[in-house]
Protein backbone atom coordinates (compact mmCIF):
# COMPACT_ATOMS: atom_id res chain seq x y z
CA UNK A 1 0.00 0.00 0.00
CA UNK A 2 1.40 3.29 -0.82
CA UNK A 3 1.77 6.27 2.04
CA UNK A 4 -1.31 7.86 0.46
CA UNK A 5 -4.53 6.63 -0.45
CA UNK A 6 -4.97 6.36 -3.95
CA UNK A 7 -7.83 5.48 -5.98
CA UNK A 8 -8.25 1.85 -7.75
CA UNK A 9 -5.02 1.54 -6.46
CA UNK A 10 -4.91 -2.10 -6.87
CA UNK A 11 -5.53 -1.98 -10.49
CA UNK A 12 -2.97 1.26 -11.18
CA UNK A 13 0.70 -0.07 -10.11
CA UNK A 14 3.75 2.70 -10.25
CA UNK A 15 3.14 6.01 -11.15
CA UNK A 16 -0.16 5.33 -12.83
CA UNK A 17 -1.90 5.59 -9.44
CA UNK A 18 0.20 8.50 -8.89
CA UNK A 19 -1.18 10.01 -11.91
CA UNK A 20 -4.92 8.95 -11.06
CA UNK A 21 -4.25 10.56 -7.39
CA UNK A 22 -3.02 14.18 -9.21
CA UNK A 23 -4.25 14.35 -12.89
CA UNK A 24 -3.37 17.72 -12.93
CA UNK A 25 0.76 17.05 -12.45
CA UNK A 26 0.52 14.22 -14.41
CA UNK A 27 0.30 16.24 -17.95
CA UNK A 28 3.67 18.26 -17.42
CA UNK A 29 5.10 14.59 -16.54
CA UNK A 30 3.56 12.65 -19.36
CA UNK A 31 4.41 15.67 -21.61
CA UNK A 32 8.02 15.64 -21.00
CA UNK A 33 8.38 11.48 -21.43
CA UNK A 34 6.59 11.70 -24.23
CA UNK A 35 9.08 13.93 -25.55
CA UNK A 36 12.11 12.84 -23.84
CA UNK A 37 11.31 9.14 -25.18
CA UNK A 38 9.69 9.37 -28.18
CA UNK A 39 9.29 12.65 -30.23
CA UNK A 40 10.42 11.52 -33.27
CA UNK A 41 12.95 14.15 -34.57
CA UNK A 42 15.56 12.85 -32.97
CA UNK A 43 19.08 11.32 -33.68
CA UNK A 44 18.71 8.90 -30.88
CA UNK A 45 16.30 6.52 -31.49
CA UNK A 46 13.19 5.50 -28.74
CA UNK A 47 14.74 2.30 -28.38
CA UNK A 48 18.29 3.87 -27.48
CA UNK A 49 16.30 6.72 -25.55
CA UNK A 50 14.31 4.35 -23.29
CA UNK A 51 17.59 2.44 -22.99
CA UNK A 52 19.29 5.09 -20.84
CA UNK A 53 15.53 5.35 -18.80
CA UNK A 54 15.61 1.99 -18.42
CA UNK A 55 19.22 1.53 -16.91
CA UNK A 56 18.82 5.02 -14.69
CA UNK A 57 16.03 3.41 -13.14
CA UNK A 58 18.12 0.07 -12.84
CA UNK A 59 20.76 2.37 -10.54
CA UNK A 60 17.88 3.45 -8.69
CA UNK A 61 16.61 0.65 -8.07
CA UNK A 62 13.21 1.35 -9.18
CA UNK A 63 11.33 -1.61 -10.12
CA UNK A 64 8.47 -0.26 -11.85
CA UNK A 65 10.32 2.07 -13.97
CA UNK A 66 12.88 -0.64 -14.97
CA UNK A 67 10.04 -2.73 -15.98
CA UNK A 68 7.91 -0.74 -17.56
CA UNK A 69 10.77 1.25 -19.32
CA UNK A 70 13.00 -2.07 -19.96
CA UNK A 71 9.94 -3.56 -21.73
CA UNK A 72 9.64 -0.46 -24.20
CA UNK A 73 13.03 -0.45 -25.12
CA UNK A 74 13.38 -4.26 -25.61
CA UNK A 75 10.25 -3.70 -27.75
CA UNK A 76 11.73 -0.70 -29.80
CA UNK A 77 15.37 -2.51 -30.23
CA UNK A 78 13.95 -6.21 -30.63
CA UNK A 79 15.40 -7.49 -27.86
CA UNK A 80 15.05 -10.72 -25.88
CA UNK A 81 16.33 -9.34 -22.97
CA UNK A 82 19.86 -9.81 -23.72
CA UNK A 83 20.61 -6.33 -24.64
CA UNK A 84 19.12 -4.91 -20.90
CA UNK A 85 20.20 -7.62 -19.09
CA UNK A 86 24.24 -6.96 -20.56
CA UNK A 87 23.94 -3.45 -20.24
CA UNK A 88 22.82 -3.87 -16.03
CA UNK A 89 25.56 -6.37 -15.82
CA UNK A 90 28.44 -4.44 -17.43
CA UNK A 91 27.76 -1.46 -20.09
CA UNK A 92 31.32 -1.94 -21.63
CA UNK A 93 30.96 -5.72 -23.08
CA UNK A 94 27.07 -4.99 -24.09
CA UNK A 95 26.09 -5.17 -27.50
CA UNK A 96 25.78 -1.32 -28.24
CA UNK A 97 27.14 1.22 -30.01
CA UNK A 98 30.59 3.35 -28.46
CA UNK A 99 28.41 5.95 -28.74
CA UNK A 100 25.37 4.62 -26.33
CA UNK A 101 28.50 3.43 -23.79
CA UNK A 102 29.45 6.75 -23.60
CA UNK A 103 25.94 8.20 -23.14
CA UNK A 104 25.05 5.56 -20.45
CA UNK A 105 28.31 6.45 -18.70
CA UNK A 106 26.79 10.02 -18.23
CA UNK A 107 23.45 8.43 -17.20
CA UNK A 108 25.51 6.52 -14.92
CA UNK A 109 27.00 10.22 -13.50
CA UNK A 110 23.78 12.36 -13.44
CA UNK A 111 22.22 9.57 -11.71
CA UNK A 112 25.18 9.80 -8.67
CA UNK A 113 24.39 13.78 -8.51
CA UNK A 114 24.83 16.76 -11.58
CA UNK A 115 28.54 16.93 -9.86
CA UNK A 116 29.31 13.39 -10.99
CA UNK A 117 29.70 14.72 -14.88
CA UNK A 118 33.30 15.05 -15.81
CA UNK A 119 35.03 16.34 -19.04
CA UNK A 120 36.52 13.22 -19.55
CA UNK A 121 32.93 11.83 -20.14
CA UNK A 122 31.96 14.64 -22.36
CA UNK A 123 35.20 14.55 -24.30
CA UNK A 124 34.51 10.77 -24.94
CA UNK A 125 30.61 11.12 -25.84
CA UNK A 126 31.59 13.54 -28.63
CA UNK A 127 34.93 11.48 -29.71
CA UNK A 128 32.48 8.64 -30.51
CA UNK A 129 30.27 10.85 -32.20
CA UNK A 130 27.46 11.81 -30.29
CA UNK A 131 26.13 15.35 -30.91
CA UNK A 132 25.69 18.65 -28.02
CA UNK A 133 21.97 17.13 -28.68
CA UNK A 134 22.34 13.93 -28.18
CA UNK A 135 24.15 14.99 -24.46
CA UNK A 136 21.47 17.09 -23.70
CA UNK A 137 19.29 14.58 -24.26
CA UNK A 138 21.04 12.36 -22.26
CA UNK A 139 20.98 14.55 -19.09
CA UNK A 140 17.78 15.38 -18.90
CA UNK A 141 16.16 12.05 -19.54
CA UNK A 142 18.77 10.58 -16.59
CA UNK A 143 17.70 13.63 -14.60
CA UNK A 144 14.23 13.06 -15.06
CA UNK A 145 14.44 9.78 -14.53
CA UNK A 146 16.07 10.64 -11.06
CA UNK A 147 12.47 12.43 -10.45
CA UNK A 148 10.21 9.49 -11.71
CA UNK A 149 12.19 7.19 -9.68
CA UNK A 150 11.67 9.32 -6.41
CA UNK A 151 8.22 9.98 -7.08
CA UNK A 152 7.25 6.11 -7.26
CA UNK A 153 9.34 4.64 -4.57
CA UNK A 154 8.90 8.17 -2.37
CA UNK A 155 5.32 7.07 -2.05
CA UNK A 156 5.56 3.90 -1.22
CA UNK A 157 3.54 2.49 -4.52
CA UNK A 158 3.54 -1.33 -5.10
CA UNK A 159 4.50 -2.94 -7.90
CA UNK A 160 4.13 -6.36 -9.88
CA UNK A 161 7.41 -8.44 -8.97
CA UNK A 162 6.53 -11.18 -12.23
CA UNK A 163 8.26 -9.90 -15.55
CA UNK A 164 5.26 -11.27 -16.93
CA UNK A 165 2.94 -8.57 -16.15
CA UNK A 166 5.33 -6.21 -17.57
CA UNK A 167 4.87 -8.11 -20.72
CA UNK A 168 2.69 -6.41 -23.31
CA UNK A 169 3.82 -2.51 -21.54
CA UNK A 170 6.19 -1.98 -24.42
CA UNK A 171 3.59 -2.67 -27.26
CA UNK A 172 1.28 -0.49 -25.82
CA UNK A 173 3.70 2.48 -25.08
CA UNK A 174 4.80 2.32 -28.92
CA UNK A 175 1.38 2.05 -30.09
CA UNK A 176 -0.20 4.79 -27.40
CA UNK A 177 2.71 6.67 -26.38
CA UNK A 178 2.80 8.69 -23.29
CA UNK A 179 0.75 11.87 -23.83
CA UNK A 180 -2.85 10.82 -23.84
CA UNK A 181 -2.20 8.64 -20.45
CA UNK A 182 -5.43 8.21 -18.84
CA UNK A 183 -5.61 6.31 -15.58
CA UNK A 184 -9.10 5.37 -15.62
CA UNK A 185 -9.57 4.84 -19.39
CA UNK A 186 -6.64 2.45 -18.47
CA UNK A 187 -8.90 0.77 -15.90
CA UNK A 188 -11.68 -0.08 -17.96
CA UNK A 189 -9.93 -0.73 -20.53
CA UNK A 190 -8.26 -3.93 -18.64
CA UNK B 1 31.45 26.75 -19.97
CA UNK B 2 28.82 24.42 -20.53
CA UNK B 3 29.58 21.01 -21.53
CA UNK B 4 27.38 22.02 -24.72
CA UNK B 5 27.55 25.00 -26.92
CA UNK B 6 24.52 27.26 -25.21
CA UNK B 7 22.96 30.75 -27.28
CA UNK B 8 23.69 33.57 -25.50
CA UNK B 9 25.43 32.08 -22.63
CA UNK B 10 26.85 34.35 -20.53
CA UNK B 11 23.44 36.22 -20.41
CA UNK B 12 21.72 32.90 -19.28
CA UNK B 13 22.72 30.95 -16.44
CA UNK B 14 21.72 27.84 -14.69
CA UNK B 15 18.57 26.42 -16.22
CA UNK B 16 18.03 29.35 -18.55
CA UNK B 17 20.47 28.53 -21.32
CA UNK B 18 19.56 25.30 -21.23
CA UNK B 19 15.88 26.49 -21.88
CA UNK B 20 17.50 28.78 -24.89
CA UNK B 21 19.03 25.57 -25.99
CA UNK B 22 16.34 23.48 -25.92
CA UNK B 23 12.82 25.37 -25.63
CA UNK B 24 10.79 22.08 -26.61
CA UNK B 25 11.46 20.36 -23.58
CA UNK B 26 11.48 23.87 -21.44
CA UNK B 27 7.48 23.77 -22.15
CA UNK B 28 6.73 20.58 -19.59
CA UNK B 29 9.28 21.71 -17.30
CA UNK B 30 8.36 25.24 -16.80
CA UNK B 31 4.74 24.00 -16.53
CA UNK B 32 5.72 21.69 -13.71
CA UNK B 33 7.45 24.52 -11.81
CA UNK B 34 4.51 26.42 -12.42
CA UNK B 35 1.63 23.87 -11.37
CA UNK B 36 3.87 22.79 -7.94
CA UNK B 37 5.25 25.89 -6.46
CA UNK B 38 2.73 28.29 -7.86
CA UNK B 39 -0.43 27.29 -8.06
CA UNK B 40 -3.20 29.00 -6.43
CA UNK B 41 -5.00 25.75 -5.37
CA UNK B 42 -2.66 24.44 -2.76
CA UNK B 43 -2.86 24.25 1.03
CA UNK B 44 1.42 24.42 1.29
CA UNK B 45 1.84 28.28 0.50
CA UNK B 46 4.12 29.65 -2.04
CA UNK B 47 7.10 30.22 0.18
CA UNK B 48 6.33 26.80 2.09
CA UNK B 49 6.77 25.30 -1.50
CA UNK B 50 9.73 27.40 -2.41
CA UNK B 51 11.96 26.37 0.88
CA UNK B 52 11.10 22.80 -0.07
CA UNK B 53 12.77 23.31 -3.71
CA UNK B 54 15.48 25.24 -2.12
CA UNK B 55 16.31 22.82 0.53
CA UNK B 56 16.27 19.68 -2.07
CA UNK B 57 18.59 22.03 -4.11
CA UNK B 58 20.78 23.01 -1.33
CA UNK B 59 21.01 19.48 -0.38
CA UNK B 60 21.91 18.44 -4.01
CA UNK B 61 24.63 21.35 -3.52
CA UNK B 62 22.72 23.31 -6.88
CA UNK B 63 24.35 26.80 -6.26
CA UNK B 64 22.16 28.18 -9.09
CA UNK B 65 19.11 26.10 -8.04
CA UNK B 66 19.52 27.23 -4.45
CA UNK B 67 19.89 30.60 -4.82
CA UNK B 68 17.07 31.40 -6.90
CA UNK B 69 14.19 29.61 -5.25
CA UNK B 70 15.42 30.54 -2.01
CA UNK B 71 15.13 34.13 -3.08
CA UNK B 72 11.37 33.33 -4.08
CA UNK B 73 11.38 31.40 -0.91
CA UNK B 74 12.80 34.73 0.99
CA UNK B 75 10.25 36.75 -0.99
CA UNK B 76 7.02 35.03 -0.05
CA UNK B 77 8.06 34.18 3.37
CA UNK B 78 9.12 37.96 4.27
CA UNK B 79 12.53 36.04 5.50
CA UNK B 80 15.82 38.22 5.52
CA UNK B 81 17.65 35.10 5.07
CA UNK B 82 17.49 33.83 8.92
CA UNK B 83 15.22 31.01 7.98
CA UNK B 84 16.78 29.83 5.51
CA UNK B 85 20.06 29.98 6.77
CA UNK B 86 18.58 27.88 9.96
CA UNK B 87 16.48 25.24 7.73
CA UNK B 88 20.12 24.46 5.88
CA UNK B 89 21.70 24.57 9.00
CA UNK B 90 19.53 22.76 11.29
CA UNK B 91 15.78 22.16 10.35
CA UNK B 92 14.64 21.33 14.00
CA UNK B 93 15.51 24.39 15.53
CA UNK B 94 14.32 26.45 12.65
CA UNK B 95 11.41 29.19 13.25
CA UNK B 96 9.05 27.07 10.70
CA UNK B 97 5.99 24.85 11.66
CA UNK B 98 6.16 21.24 12.75
CA UNK B 99 4.14 20.26 9.81
CA UNK B 100 7.07 21.98 7.46
CA UNK B 101 9.60 20.42 9.64
CA UNK B 102 8.13 16.99 8.97
CA UNK B 103 7.73 17.57 5.32
CA UNK B 104 11.37 18.54 5.22
CA UNK B 105 12.18 15.56 6.55
CA UNK B 106 10.58 13.62 3.57
CA UNK B 107 12.33 16.10 1.19
CA UNK B 108 15.68 14.93 3.10
CA UNK B 109 14.82 10.96 2.32
CA UNK B 110 13.77 12.07 -1.39
CA UNK B 111 16.49 13.90 -2.56
CA UNK B 112 19.02 10.05 -1.30
CA UNK B 113 16.54 8.40 -2.93
CA UNK B 114 12.81 6.96 -3.27
CA UNK B 115 13.12 4.19 -0.81
CA UNK B 116 14.86 6.54 2.12
CA UNK B 117 11.20 7.55 2.57
CA UNK B 118 9.97 5.72 5.58
CA UNK B 119 6.31 4.86 7.33
CA UNK B 120 7.31 6.48 10.52
CA UNK B 121 8.31 10.04 8.67
CA UNK B 122 5.26 9.67 6.34
CA UNK B 123 2.85 8.80 10.64
CA UNK B 124 5.05 12.66 11.42
CA UNK B 125 3.60 13.76 8.98
CA UNK B 126 0.72 13.14 8.92
CA UNK B 127 0.48 13.44 13.07
CA UNK B 128 1.97 17.09 12.38
CA UNK B 129 -1.41 17.64 10.42
CA UNK B 130 0.08 17.06 6.96
CA UNK B 131 -2.71 15.76 4.29
CA UNK B 132 -2.03 13.37 1.61
CA UNK B 133 -1.71 16.23 -1.07
CA UNK B 134 0.37 17.67 1.01
CA UNK B 135 2.61 14.78 1.42
CA UNK B 136 2.85 14.02 -2.20
CA UNK B 137 3.39 17.62 -3.68
CA UNK B 138 6.23 17.66 -1.33
CA UNK B 139 7.80 14.11 -2.40
CA UNK B 140 7.00 15.65 -6.25
CA UNK B 141 8.82 19.09 -5.33
CA UNK B 142 11.59 17.19 -3.99
CA UNK B 143 11.83 14.34 -6.73
CA UNK B 144 11.55 17.37 -9.40
CA UNK B 145 14.41 19.32 -8.14
CA UNK B 146 16.26 16.35 -8.02
CA UNK B 147 15.65 16.71 -11.63
CA UNK B 148 16.07 20.38 -12.07
CA UNK B 149 19.53 20.34 -10.34
CA UNK B 150 21.06 17.47 -11.89
CA UNK B 151 19.76 18.90 -15.18
CA UNK B 152 21.67 22.07 -14.46
CA UNK B 153 24.75 20.85 -12.84
CA UNK B 154 25.11 17.84 -15.39
CA UNK B 155 25.73 19.88 -18.55
CA UNK B 156 28.30 22.15 -16.31
CA UNK B 157 26.14 25.58 -16.72
CA UNK B 158 27.34 28.57 -15.29
CA UNK B 159 26.12 30.32 -12.38
CA UNK B 160 26.57 33.65 -10.37
CA UNK B 161 28.49 33.16 -6.73
CA UNK B 162 27.56 36.35 -5.59
CA UNK B 163 24.24 36.14 -3.94
CA UNK B 164 23.26 39.49 -5.38
CA UNK B 165 23.56 38.35 -8.53
CA UNK B 166 19.57 36.72 -6.99
CA UNK B 167 18.71 39.36 -5.14
CA UNK B 168 15.60 40.36 -7.40
CA UNK B 169 14.84 36.78 -8.44
CA UNK B 170 12.16 36.09 -6.01
CA UNK B 171 9.96 39.24 -6.47
CA UNK B 172 10.17 38.44 -10.26
CA UNK B 173 9.46 34.97 -10.26
CA UNK B 174 6.69 36.21 -7.99
CA UNK B 175 5.59 38.76 -10.21
CA UNK B 176 5.98 36.76 -13.81
CA UNK B 177 6.05 33.42 -12.55
CA UNK B 178 7.68 30.14 -14.43
CA UNK B 179 5.39 29.29 -16.73
CA UNK B 180 5.82 32.22 -19.14
CA UNK B 181 9.65 31.94 -19.42
CA UNK B 182 11.01 33.10 -22.60
CA UNK B 183 15.25 33.40 -22.48
CA UNK B 184 14.99 35.39 -25.35
CA UNK B 185 12.80 38.34 -24.21
CA UNK B 186 14.73 37.79 -20.79
CA UNK B 187 18.18 39.06 -22.50
CA UNK B 188 16.21 41.64 -24.23
CA UNK B 189 14.74 42.90 -20.74
CA UNK B 190 18.01 42.95 -19.25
Amino acid sequence: MAYITIPEETQLPGIRGLMAFSPQTARPLNALAELLLRHPDNTLSQGERELIATYTSYLNDCLFCQSVHGSAAQCYLDDDGTIISQVKRDLWTAPISDKMKALLLIAQAVQKGGKYVTDVQIQLAHESGASDREIHDTVLIAAAFCMFNRYVDGLGTWAPTAPEAYKDRGARIRDEGYANFDPMAYIQAQ
